[in-house]
């Protein structure tokens, strides 16, 4: 994966104008984010945000959802202390979804797990595929 | 990106039946699906399934979703020949998201771009990385 320096985004409040102005939110005012690994391109987890969280990510540094079940702010880590550093945010081209690349300290997922996508069918069965870390 | 045979996944029936058991469908029976390329680990697209689209992807081997704006199953790159061979299907820790890793053909996104993710704020601006293939 590229390597992009947080810097080169601008001033978060720059960065989020440019962005917030391209999104197309849905009708809760939400849009789904993919989280990225920046080293290892493993895809972590999605979760949703909106125009506060954005804005939170771009001041802050790392990434901030909105928790669509307590409906608040949800800055990743913050009590688990598995933040994700924002390296890169991609807008795609329709605007209504997020490509967030971060770095990922410990694990991305509740579980403890790498990553959230580690159940696949095999042979007809769903399959846990890696354990916690 | 390690490499998964298709054939490993089971029969499309029960593949099918596995997976959307644990499956958290939103109100409109829709769930979020990544799309990433099993070869270089590049996140291609979002887009969204529903139980046929899934059904539909495990029988032909090829990443079909549910278009929201055509209402009716969309069998990516039926026109444009940019098909997705599916790899592997990955179910996430509370069942509302997929992770397909693909084989993808040309460009994934209808921008003619290999992913849909080509933008991203630069000094403030949200800017275009890369071209058309």
């Amino acid at each position: 994966m590229e390597q992009i320096a947080q810097q080169n985004l601008g001033s978060a409040d720059a960065a989020f104008a440019s962005v917030v102005d391209q999104l197309k939110l849905n009708d809760q005012g939400l849009v789904p984010a993919v989280a990225q690994d920046v080293k290892s391109g493993e895809v972590l987890m999605l979760a949703w945000m909106n125009a506060e969280s954005i804005r939170h990510t771009f001041e802050t540094g790392y990434a901030t959802y909105w928790s669509r079940s307590r409906n608040e702010l949800w800055k990743k880590g913050e009590t688990s202390g598995h933040l994700q550093k924002l390296m890169d945010f991609r807008v795609d081209c329709d605007g209504d979804t997020i490509l967030l690349l971060v770095e990922q300290t410990g694990a991305a997922c509740h579980t403890n797990r790498k990553n959230c996508f580690f159940r696949a069918p095999r042979d007809g069965k769903l399959t846990t595929l890696f354990e916690p870390i």
